[in-house]
């Protein structure tokens, strides 16, 4: 559908917003829940809590998809919960132009991926997985690892 | 709109997702307007705790009508609660195919629902209401019940 | 252990306060739940959202009772919950000197809680089963009985 | 777009829902970036508590604005917070007409906002920030002030 | 300081309760400061969403430990989160008697972990790690897993 | 009671965790609220989303403060609240060594609180209103502001 490369700045009008409210799963079983709608494609999930009828504290589970993924979404969501329905909305994303680098830290070498406008970066976020590696690594807090990259970034 | 008998599985296009914020409407009477909505026929009332301007703990209230339901859904908000507005938009919902049993159980019988995908049974769901006076009636805890429901279904 | 009237202000040190996390009770099971200990003589049971290990959006039930409920309030979670352990500590509570009167308002009359301090009512309540019982009877918002209310307190 | 005046009843069919998830912008800018959002016209700026992967105890920003602010508004989403994207889609705004009115109560003169349907009074709103003011400047509980206002009502 | 076996029924009375506020520590961190805490020695970690002054949403971080372990888990708040303070108080901690017994299903061996009162079980958990397993493995949902060991359950 | 400096560190023995549970009182005046216990000398005040019977969406007051400050800070929450109980308990709190000192960035000079440990410095917070009231002056993002700090710090 789309023909630009995917790490321009773009607006995706091809994506679908789903909801479930669950008052019968076991929390235990969701973050089970969450790891397999990732792999099979949904662009983010996460769980919000919510007060249902009966006194019932719930969870609203709501993801993220392309239109192309949405069948196979649906499925795990109607296999893995307790759930008998599914709501859903067209919804449209605005992303920035990405672009990562790799930044030397006195710890080690730490990719930032970095948002831009009109060329210009003004977002930079040190990838999460390369700071906790070094941070186990060095067995240093993970806010110095953090700090260490921002140091770098002028 | 719709010929289609309701518990066959079907895309529900007609529905229509309310949300209203409320920083000054007590907590108390917020039980009393979510049984007046699913009264009125909403499909679901739920509320979300948010956080709103000059540091104030608020409720969302969520509902999900049929666009025939909601004038007198609007009617209801507009009345019981402190808003001066109500936002809305279009959603669609996905229903499985459902069916009932009912099992018999070493409390007594309790009605099941069912959920089917290509007229195979993925899921089964114990009544609460059932399960709830027979744990009152004999005395035992509401999660026995349920264990006995489940040992019944194969 | 108390020789004072309970509607009097006082200061009550023999009041336990208990904790419990529960990732993997279902929502449904909740409200029950809270029906059996508010039965069973608990002053006070909430639920509270929390987020526990592996990404399980999860429940703390938290509740208040007095040391001689505590042997039974306790009984009434290992069975009807799904958790091992229960924690909890002592916890002091303050009350005010409380008085109850029936105010006549145009819809019938209501009984209004009042808290006092030095004899002097510095609030008062109007109860909320006499409010919506009003409410129903009348066909009228529920804050319009309330509103009936505040007009005849002065 | 709209030709009515503001304050009758209306419903606005060219708002906007927009909403940011963010797990890695501190809870002390999210203040800041509320209160910059409603001086650029936003009608609605909230917090929504979520859970995200990778077990991220994490916030969604959610807000209403006109389309015409929209650019705006998405300016200072990217400048301010984390996130490299944005979700939004078209919601319908039902507002009901409004009306304000001065109310002489023992502590002064307070503005309330009253929300009508068919030309008749259905709510009124004590404005904040006056009963504020009068709560400190007389230095009484703001309840009581709101408490002078709805005696004044009738 | 206690002789008696772990898994039987016992009273602890010597656990600390730690938490914590959060305002500036970024979402990002808490997954790891929480898989930290486990690791060294925290019997529960968890997270509450919280509203802070300044409009800031934030979160409260608690944990439960025994006063043996408590100076190692200081130093780990200290270092990984931005907090200037810890508070922490006594709590006491009742668990039941503990047993884990291996359940042949359809899907291969699952640990269930039992719960006893009096020598009688009253209440039975399959194992999340091993039903997760044999989901994956099987290419079931996980909640047919569970339901397998739940029908071997009498 | 204490001779310590209170910015070197040490181990608080004499403080209150108070908690209030509210399900009528409007979230509009809890901001109020909040300003008023902070001025009182609260050390900490903060609020979390919690469910209480009836299904009421409701909200739990906690803070923390000295037992000097206790009875003023009783005497706000019984005039400004709803509720006719508070419940307390002792709680203990450490505190790291404080300092404070100003760091020159291009967008001027910014107090920096810094913590520590053993008399080195192990942690440093720009000053949130220092930043706030340059990124105005400046017309910069906030994050701007705190990133000049974060680069000056080593």
């Amino acid at each position: 559908m789309r023909s630009h490369p995917p790490d321009q700045e773009h607006t995706d009008e091809h994506m679908i917003k789903v909801e479930v409210n669950l008052d019968d799963t076991p929390g235990e079983w969701l973050g089970f829940v969450m790891d397999k709608l990732f792999e099979a494609g949904a662009n983010d999930v996460y769980y919000t809590p919510i007060y249902m009828k009966k006194n019932r504290p719930a969870v609203q589970l709501q993801l993220l998809c392309s239109q192309t993924k949405f069948e196979e979404i649906k499925q795990i969501i109607l296999s893995e919960t307790t759930t008998l329905g599914i709501r859903y909305y067209p919804i449209t994303v605005f992303r920035m132009e990405r672009r990562t680098r790799v930044i030397e830290t006195e710890y080690g070498n730490i990719t930032v991926k970095e948002g831009l406008q009109d060329h210009q970066v003004i977002k930079s976020s040190p990838e999460y997985e390369d700071c906790k590696q070094l941070a186990e690594k060095h067995n240093v807090p993970l806010k110095d690892v953090y700090a260490s990259v921002w140091r770098e970034l002028k």
